[in-house]
């Protein structure tokens, strides 16, 4: 653990007073002792309103809607897998032996994880203002450089959006066929322009994926 | 804002510095000027994290999953809504002329937002820690009296459970029919103990709807 207490304090900034929180955000479920799900629950909610209050504070104008998708992009699983791999946090956490066959120190999720788990130990450790510094440390260089709130939205307000800033007409999504059994269905969806009769068609597990893809498809096609 | 300030100090126990905060989270988008959107956006991270925070302490052994299901009761719209009407936060909300006249203040989802909104106010004016203390005073009654994590999880767990605390075994779900069009279809669900042969049979909006039904169906039975 000593080793970890040094990476700690150098790589994510804070010097742990309790190094049994330290120890128990760096386990996985899968090995022996206390592990990190608590600590992950209590770290993804301290994210959430870390990431809540910088965006509130660098998008003074954007609608709520815009801080929502922002805050989406940058707690999710992914991303916190990218931060995870920065901070270098995968040599440090502890994994069952099953796990540590099958490489698990690279997993995404366990990675995701163990990095909110570090963010709940260290509000335990040292309260809020400590866990806030080292969130926004980590996040620097992705609060700085925020994604246009239009590249995070989804494909078929994308459409929507685009054809009524031309003042066009907005797409028609028709259910072409559904097949499958109940638990397994596939959904082919028409996206129709009717100004021009244009159609895109795409499949999908569900009626939504589905509308997605054809909208994506759509859009595709209106930007040729 | 007088009013509103005064009441603020009284009934929630915070002397807001920053007048102009609280007017926006008493600001309903309907009406005119700023509103409490982004404000509820922010504090309902605070309010997640306030609550997960005193989970984590009020329940030292319990898993990650009972911390969510417990604050996921917590943070409901429904809840926040019954804790507006304590703190008297209707007779405060500035609405637009609509909603005014359809009975707006009385609105479970007016009330709810417009108490995250104060939190996120509270949480700009004086900080986290007065936040918090807000937040502890609000919901003291209910952290007191938690429900059983057993009494929150859905029914198709809670069959489970007990059918596996009797070493039975586990029910089998059957899709037995699927009605109406893709976008409004009905689900017939049967829900089957191998061991018995005991059958219940419920409906719904989606194959999930429906399975939760015939669950709950089952487990009056079983009671019976």
């Amino acid at each position: 653990m000593n080793d970890a207490r040094t990476w700690a304090a150098g790589a994510a900034g804070h010097q742990f007073t309790d190094g049994h929180l330290l120890e128990a955000a760096l386990t996985h479920r899968s090995a022996s002792g206390p592990h990190n799900e608590r600590l992950e629950f209590l770290g993804d909610a301290v994210l959430g309103v870390v990431i809540a209050e910088a965006l509130f504070l660098a998008r003074p104008d954007a609608p709520e809607g815009d801080l929502s998708r922002l805050r989406a992009s940058l707690v999710r699983k992914q991303t916190l897998a990218e931060i995870a791999l920065e901070l270098g946090i995968g040599p440090y956490i502890q994994l069952g032996p099953g796990e540590l066959k099958t490489g698990g120190h690279r997993r995404e999720s366990i990675l995701a994880d163990a990095t909110e788990a570090l963010i709940g130990a260290v509000y335990l450790d040292a309260g809020f203002s400590a866990a806030r510094d080292m969130v926004l440390r980590l996040y620097a260089t992705r609060l700085q450089a925020l994604p246009s709130p239009d590249e995070l939205k989804d494909p078929k307000t994308r459409l929507q959006e685009w054809l009524q800033g031309q003042g066009r007409a907005l797409p028609e999504y028709v259910v072409l066929e559904v097949t499958g059994e109940a638990h397994r269905q596939e959904f082919t969806v028409a996206c129709r322009l009717p100004d021009t009769g244009h159609e895109s068609i795409a499949a999908g597990r569900s009626r939504r994926k589905a509308e997605q893809a054809a909208a994506t498809s759509m859009l595709e096609d209106l930007r040729d």
